[in-house]
């Protein structure tokens, strides 16, 4: 069984990141968000390990002690983030393993999982994103400057990722980031094992 | 206008390049070949500089000298080849140039051309490869075991390549070697300048 890979995808907020994963999730079944953790108490029909970890305050704060938990945030007053051990489960089963997490949360996950892969997805421009936030009609002009301002910042965390994709026009953006997902899995790095295999007996 | 890549495409004779190239320009127009140059006469109704680029064999020569030439082949008294400026012009044009190319020529394009994106096609197993060729009935058992052989110190190569691509299911070789054209175009190193363009006037 070949492993998945871990993709964390970022994104300043209103390029549309959720709408592209979630189109992203229709057109493949070859990778999936890993099961989240909570401190929160299980809602009825939750099932521990499917739809969330269920977790203690005590267990949640000794993972993270012990560096077993990827990101995590405090939501409410319950704990909600993602174990290390959940990813890797991930893509030993083989699926690729997504991650949508802000910028620094991103660089510290590429400590952690070194061979993890960096997705960040740009507005075609920050006027345009100004814009688009703007059309919304639901937030404040001040909100709206302090959430460009805040875009142009994450936008400078944009080079330490490993791929670029613009979100112009949605469906390009997904069959962008899909192309991302396939052809990361060539990559010599990531296949130089297949040489081997294929030369088999006759090596 | 953003600039093509150059892709470089090698594999085993019996892979199946040609196919998968041909099958590819089919379902994209962002990539091609570049016109060859060649010594021989043109033919009634061919072009120079569209069907190729017509040079006296002193031309040829001199351009070979210069590093003018990325590689070439002498057949029937004739020099085939391919210039560098054609690659550029294609390249600036804004599509993908593609280079069929074998191992040897393509290290030494990486070095004329560092920012080459190279591609392996592998069979599934050198095995099924020689099966392959088998089945075709054209060959004597001799010359199926001789470009075994060539097959397998071909694949010492490979690891020197930027991508590999098993070709066991037609489609999904030729949905990879797209992919893989279409995230190349992604990668931070390749357009780490959108950052810049993204954030406009507010940089």
């Amino acid at each position: 069984m070949e492993k998945g890979i871990l993709f964390v995808v970022s994104a300043p907020a209103g390029c549309g990141k959720d709408t592209i994963l979630n189109e992203l999730f229709k057109r493949t079944d070859k990778a999936g968000y890993a099961v989240s953790a909570t401190t929160r108490a299980p809602r009825e029909g939750e099932i521990n390990g499917v739809h969330y970890h269920f977790l203690t305050r005590e267990d949640f704060s000794e993972k993270i002690k012990n560096g077993e938990v990827l990101e995590y945030t405090e939501y409410c007053g319950n704990f909600y983030g993602t174990l290390k051990k959940s990813v890797d489960e991930l893509i030993l089963s083989g699926k690729d393993a997504v991650l949508k997490i802000e910028v620094e949360g991103a660089m510290n996950i590429k400590k952690m999982f070194p061979e993890a892969c960096l997705v960040f997805i740009l507005p075609p421009s920050l006027e345009i994103l100004e814009k688009r936030l703007r059309g919304r009609g639901t937030e404040t002009e001040e909100k709206i400057c302090e959430r460009t301002l805040q875009a142009k910042n994450e936008l400078d965390y944009a080079k330490n990722y490993d791929y670029l994709v613009v979100n112009d026009d949605l469906n390009d953006a997904v069959e962008d980031v899909l192309a991302v997902f396939r052809a990361e899995k060539l990559r010599r790095e990531r296949c130089i094992g297949l040489i081997e295999k294929v030369c088999g007996d006759l090596n």
